[in-house]
Formats: C-alpha cells, sequence, structure tokens
C-alpha cells in the first residue's frame, strides 16, 4: 500500500524522514502542510496529527505515524536495508545518541509555536529572538562537536562509514541554522566534514527543502 | 559487568531509566549529579557527557550511554524480557511517538538551563517562568491526552496492557509537572488511569523521586 508523507520544506523533523525514505528508496505521495500559515491546526490534519507537527506519515490503511525518530525507527524495521542503524548494540545507542541531541535537546527550540510564544507572550524583539534561536542551536551543535571530534567511532559519518539516523539529524539541523541565522559552520569542523560527506549523496541533496515543490522563501 | 547511572533525584530522564531498569531486573550503582548545584558541569561528568545532562548510563569499559531514550532502547536489546516495546512494527511506532511526544516535543522547555536563561537572559520574573513552565508542560499533555482518549490501541497503559516506552516517558512528565506546578492530572483523565495504573507498580513507584537517596525537597 502507498505511503503519503505530510511534509512542510522548512521543517527540519520532515527533512529527516524524507532523507530516511531516500536511503531506503521507498516512493511515496507528499502532502504539503504549510506551518508558516497555520494549517498545522486544521481540523482535518490535527485529527492525523493532534501534536499539530510534521512530519506524519500513513502507511495504507493503518493509523497514522507521528514523531519522526519513531517514524524513521518503523522505516528500519520495515525495510532493513540499507540501514540506518548499525548493527552493534553499543554502535546503536550512540547513533539514536546524537540523534536525541538535535530532536531533543536542540530542535524543540526553534519550532514555530515556540517562536510564536517568544513574540506574542514575551514580547521579545527580533534581535532577542534571533539571540535565544542562535544560542540554543550552538549550544546543542557544540556538545555534538565534543562528542563527534573525539570518539573513535566517528568516521565518514557520524558513527562509522556509512549514514545513519544521527546524520538523518545532522543535516537538517545545519540546514535549518544557515536558513535561520548566520551559523558559521566553521566553528564545528567535524559537523562540517560530515554535514559535507552527507550533502554530497543524492538521498541528502534531492530531499533538501529548497527542492522541494513547496519550497517558499521569503 | 557493572552497570553505573548517573541520575538527579528530579530529573524526568534519569526517571525514565530507573523505570526501565527496575522493570527489567537489572541491578546498578548510583552516581548523584546535582543539578541544582550545576555538578553536570564538572569537568569529570562533562567528559562522560558533553550535553551536561542526565541520565548517563556506563556498561562495563565501553563509552557512556547518553539520552534517555537512547538507553532505553539499549536496555531493550540487550536484556529484551520483559519487553518495553510490543511487538507489532505499528505499535511499536505508536509507543516511540508518544515517548517522543514528552521527550521533544514537552520536557526540553523545563529543564535547568532553559529555566536559567529565562531568568538571567530574559529576566523573567517567577510568575512568567511558571507560565512558561505550565504552558508547555500542559501543551504537550493536551496532545497526548486526546491521541490516548481516542485511540483504541490504548489500554490499561499507553498501548496495551503492559507498560512500554511511552509509560515511562508518561509517569515521569506528570510526576514533575505535579512537583513544579499545581498541575490538574483531573485535566487529562486517560493520562491520570495510566498513571495510577503504572504507580501501582512497583518499578514505578520504588524509582520515584520521593524514593532517590539524594532527594532533597526545598
Amino acid at each position: 500500500m502507498a505511503l503519503r508523507l505530510y511534509t512542510f520544506w522548512r521543517s527540519q523533523a520532515a527533512y529527516r524522514v524524507r532523507i530516511a525514505l531516500a536511503i531506503k528508496g521507498l516512493s511515496y505521495d507528499s502532502e504539503y502542510i504549510d506551518l508558516l500559515k497555520g494549517r498545522q491546526f486544521d481540523d482535518a490534519y490535527a485529527r492525523l496529527n493532534p501534536g499539530h507537527a510534521v512530519p506524519t506519515l500513513v502507511d495504507g490503511d493503518s493509523p497514522p505515524l507521528t514523531e519522526s525518530v519513531a517514524i524513521i525507527e518503523y522505516l528500519e524495521e520495515m525495510q532493513p536495508e540499507p540501514p540506518l542503524l548499525p548493527s552493534d548494540r553499543r554502535l546503536r545507542a550512540h547513533a539514536r545518541a546524537i540523534a536525541q541531541m538535535f530532536v531533543a535537546d536542540t530542535h524543540p527550540f526553534i519550532v514555530p509555536r515556540v517562536r510564536k510564544y517568544l513574540e506574542k507572550e514575551l514580547g521579545l524583539d527580533e534581535a532577542a529572538r534571533t539571540r535565544w534561536l542562535r544560542h540554543w542551536q550552538e549550544t546543542g551543535a557544540r556538545a555534538v562537536e565534543t562528542v563527534l571530534s573525539r570518539d573513535s567511532r566517528t568516521g565518514k559519518f557520524c558513527v562509522g562509514d556509512r549514514p545513519t539516523l544521527a546524520d538523518l539529524c545532522l543535516v537538517p539541523h545545519f540546514t535549518s541554522a544557515m536558513m535561520l541565522y548566520d551559523c558559521d559552520l566553521g566553528a564545528f569542523p567535524t559537523c562540517r566534514r560530515i554535514f559535507d560527506a552527507c550533502m554530497a549523496l543524492d538521498a541528502f541533496a534531492s530531499t533538501h527543502p529548497t527542492k522541494q515543490p513547496d519550497y517558499a522563501p521569503h
């Protein structure tokens, strides 16, 4: 049965899942949910995803799948090849931990609902909002750089020499950071090297936000 | 080889892992990292966990494991019984998605470093900080309540009739919410029923923050 992905060009979480689908070679239909226009609150979409977030993946007639990490683990179990997690248990934990450093410790602070709260509820001006974004994005990236730069398990990619769940989170993080503020990738040399290695692969390049049909810079 | 857990009584993420270890019947030594005193920034601990967070799990002489979800997936692979994820792929994704609704969409907004930024960088008074905590904790809990209350897969616990990763995140969320502000569990009837079912189990009750040797209310 067909896969249908609810996505938005600028969403880090949707980009993670697009990369996973591309690496697995799985075809899917796309539905575009414009988070900047508040389409995630439309009744029809809220029924699929009560967290009002993208992505959502619908696989045939079963209940919708939400949360990027859960979706990627699902795809990994559905179609194990090529793998997005190493086979060794400790390496799997390492890849999942790096992924969570982005997903749970870094990305939450820049999602649209948080930026709206900063502006509407706290009355922060644009400069203060940008300081917030930059602070949390760089705090998270510095922690990941520290881990990757000194861990002997770091290879061409975050864990060894093939892309894993960790890289699926690293690339969207830096992609967003470069779109949102003047992020200097040079401050994160190991991350930058891995980012470049990923972007040389079609699965990462072809699913980039700027390659999406709903891409709408302003 | 021995397991050593770096934990803090008040940390939601550490509580998740303590429950997992208890359900699996795994014994471990504890090291207490007082986040309120900034011990997560001590050099020795920062070498184990460059994200300056708890928990960290050390399993013998291998590199430290970080990030609660990655640690719990590791324990699940190391000792599959009793399982913390259902065997069906779609149910596994559902349990992981509910877990991420807490871990990535709700919990990040109340960790100590964020509360410090709100106070020191944004100059928010205690009332505004409490509004922030309450807003994000209740937004997250409402989304989970919506999912659980209408999903036919909800059972005695979040997914079916045995505790999963989802419950390991639900209980610490509400435990923290009740400690941090005047959270009314009655507003989340499905979550409350599941919370009560979990707390009737020794694995959840015996690992509760108030049962920890480092518990220090103020």
